[in-house]
């Protein structure tokens, strides 16, 4: 558990074989909601909340934020933030389920590329219909820079953004 | 959207009423895994992970890491983090269903804790004994600072440690 013991252990995270690949990309295309890590511009330390997920028309993660969730200041502030994905509501141990962790820099999208995100975002998230107009909420990318499928107990892939897409 | 505008808002957040109170103690006691967002050492970035969750003998935040999870390093050179935890497998819009968010600090368990805590952890984690007694695995409280309980779209409280305990 020291740092010098850590070079004589082999690497717990394999690359991303083909069935990681199309694991990662189920996680990314079936994810309705996730996990955000973020840096709070306040005190520099860790916030989390749960999002809305999808992805945009280009396949790149993608998210709606009200202008009352504390992470919008904080992806204003330090875009680099972290995002964990999982299938809902399995049965079992959820530390053995599949889950999907990447690294991702916020991108808030442009006031021109509203409307063509918009019509993509209520295909997927009819309900959002409710407050997508509110002036305050932000459409943001979180263009991946990495990842990680856990695939369970011991399976760990690493994966690259031309694995994810 | 802009800082300026944010002193003329009302507070979304809430103070804490006895049946938030309830609700986030009633998440505390009944999670058994969590999403913890730490920062990268390497990068001073976000990272997040799931982890297993558990309360201590004193209802203290509790949980086991492995020495091969990414969070362990991160969290002894940054014990600053965050924690949500919410209600498993419900159905509907996870993003109307009750979380909890927890600014925290980690401490390590010293190993005079550890046989206290391995008898602890076993009732509420009984697969754990698969690994519990593996040599880099380590038990770190999660000490609270403060909490977020989100109990819905618009209904959200702020939480002091002892509303937590």
């Amino acid at each position: 558990m020291t740092q010098d013991a850590k070079p004589a252990r082999p690497d717990p995270v394999a690359d991303a074989d083909d069935a990681a690949r199309a694991q990662a990309r189920a996680l990314l295309q079936d994810a309705r909601h996730a996990a955000l890590a973020w840096t709070d511009p306040a005190t520099q330390t860790p916030g989390i909340s749960r999002i809305a997920f999808g992805l945009d028309q280009d396949g790149l993660p993608l998210t709606l934020i009200s202008g009352l969730a504390p992470h919008l200041a904080a992806l204003q502030a330090h875009p680099d933030c972290a995002v964990m994905l999982a299938a809902d509501a399995e049965k079992g141990d959820p530390l053995t389920h599949p889950r999907l962790m990447l690294r991702a820099r916020a991108e808030f999208a442009s006031p021109q590329d509203r409307a063509a995100l918009r019509a993509h975002w209520l295909k997927g998230h009819p309900k959002a219909a409710l407050y997508i107009d509110f002036p305050d909420f932000a459409f943001v990318r979180l263009r991946p820079s990495s990842g990680l499928l856990n695939a369970g107990f011991a399976r760990a892939f690493r994966l690259e953004p031309r694995d994810l897409s």
